[in-house]
């Protein structure tokens, strides 16, 4: 193939317990990446558009989407190259994993256009060494999912190993998304470098939960297991009017709340045989508008990872 | 029914990743606990036999299956009482939840001679009242399983949520109980208060992935996941030739190997479709030959909660 588009999908980190283990694919917002394959070895970013494209570096070595294709080549030990086109669907800096869905969408992009593509876990690797190059941090709970779809658990960093699953079909998810901008290299200096033995038995109790809530189809068990008490009232500072929005959501009928990676998104989960989303996104939406602030929102439910459009 | 007998089983407390979260049932070793309906109020011991029978008080506000029996009846409010007789299977101070046995057992024991019997969950917290009683801390990681059976997740403890399923038919376990004294409360205060965020990542990953093996029936997976880095370092050194029986497990074919409890029993957990437990036993039963200790052991796998003989 000497062209391919993909479609690669916004991710939600964390889940609230899940602190760089546990990622969700959405089913939308999701960027949309093209790769072409080019006779000369390397990367480059031919266009990018959409959400904040004028932000976004055209230097393929500092690009999501370049950094994560350049990975690839060499990991395959490619002799061509590819030309990359980037829309972005998903705002930069929202908390849903912008910059891992265009790293994602960089290397399965690119992999399709290669005579030998390597295997999914792989490209896993390649993009969140572009999450490294982007965000500081070399992580793979944004990537993992935008990759592979569905829901992911990180066992371990080295050696590597995730695992993936699909969440009940009924898990709804409402993000919103308010006029705010977090900077997720700020937002991980907040972070406590100790934490106490009480609060992380607390994470490992509803970490294990939520996975348990998962695989029964426990829509009600899962959002209940969103419960955090080491992250995100580290973040909350940084993110005005969290709490209310989270609250509003839950009054509406939501299983659990949180905050998107490093936000200011803010994630709500329901299950869709029990009510609709669109009563969460209302209220939490209200809850900004009455400080002053518009928001974008999407009544979802989670997705598959990167696919040829 | 004026008098009922029942088996409560041991059980394995943190299984590694899961400090004060997980617990599973074993099919043996047991205590049995005997629960006769009398007239007057309150509970009386009216005999304890088998392992370490001599150092176990008969005061029944002390006794752990005398306190949750007590625990029952008030929370009951039963106008009888019950004696009890317990004949201990399980060595006391051995990792593999000895007193956490005795309550479960007088606590269902004294539940069935009820008129109006408590539900399962309450049972659990009526046998977690004892081993504050007895350990000094309030905790339900061994009751849990010994009153539910098979792998439990505790939640959160305010308010308390435990959780239970049945892990893969194919689990075998190994216990090694080494000629070793570890005292429960000594044990807990050789941990740390605090916790490094890494090592808290480290652990949620790793419980996390637990459970996704136990939903799976991967035995490899579950074994692998037992990695921590928080609290068995922390208790290495009051159990001598810890990592040496660990590695010998391993190398004889254990999915993964940790310390029950506080101590000094020593775990393996291996797949029974794949190999027999026996060769794990001998290998870690050579370890501590070799220092110089004799050692019991157990080739077993998980079992039921509490049930009538």
């Amino acid at each position: 193939m000497d062209k391919v588009t993909v479609r690669s999908p916004a991710t939600l980190s964390n889940l609230g317990s899940g602190f760089d283990v546990f990622g969700l694919a959405l089913r939308e917002p999701y960027d949309v990446v093209e790769a072409k394959r080019i006779p000369e070895r390397g990367v480059i970013i031919e266009g990018i558009e959409g959400w904040g494209a004028d932000s976004i570096t055209s230097d393929p070595a500092k690009n999501s989407a370049g950094a994560a294709a350049q990975a690839v080549l060499e990991r395959a030990g490619s002799e061509h190259g590819v030309a990359i086109r980037i829309k972005k669907g998903i705002r930069p800096c929202s908390g849903i994993g912008s910059s891992g869905s265009s790293a994602a969408g960089g290397a399965c992009a690119a992999n399709m256009v290669l005579d030998k593509p390597l295997r999914s876990e792989e490209l896993v690797l390649c993009a969140a060494k572009a999450e490294q190059v982007t965000s500081g941090s070399f992580h793979a709970d944004n990537v993992g999912p935008a990759v592979l779809g569905g829901f992911t658990v990180i066992r371990a960093y080295e050696p590597f190993e995730i695992h993936r699953m699909d969440p009940p079909a009924n898990l709804g998810v409402v993000v919103t998304m308010p006029d705010l901008m977090v900077n997720t290299r700020e937002a991980r200096k907040v972070l406590p470098s100790k934490v106490d033995l009480k609060d992380m038995i607390f994470e490992v109790g509803n970490a294990s939960s939520l996975v348990l809530g998962m695989c029964r189809g426990d829509v009600e068990l899962v959002g209940r297991s969103m419960a955090d008490r080491v992250i995100e009232p580290a973040r909350a500072k940084l993110n005005p009017h969290l709490k209310e929005a989270e609250a509003a959501a839950m009054d509406a009928g939501a299983a659990g709340a949180f905050l998107g990676g490093s936000g200011p998104c803010v994630i709500a989960v329901y299950d869709r045989k029990r009510i609709e989303g669109e009563g969460i996104a209302e209220a939490v939406r209200k809850v900004y508008e009455e400080h002053g602030l518009k928001s974008d929102n999407w009544v979802t439910t989670w997705g598959e990872g990167c696919r040829r459009v």
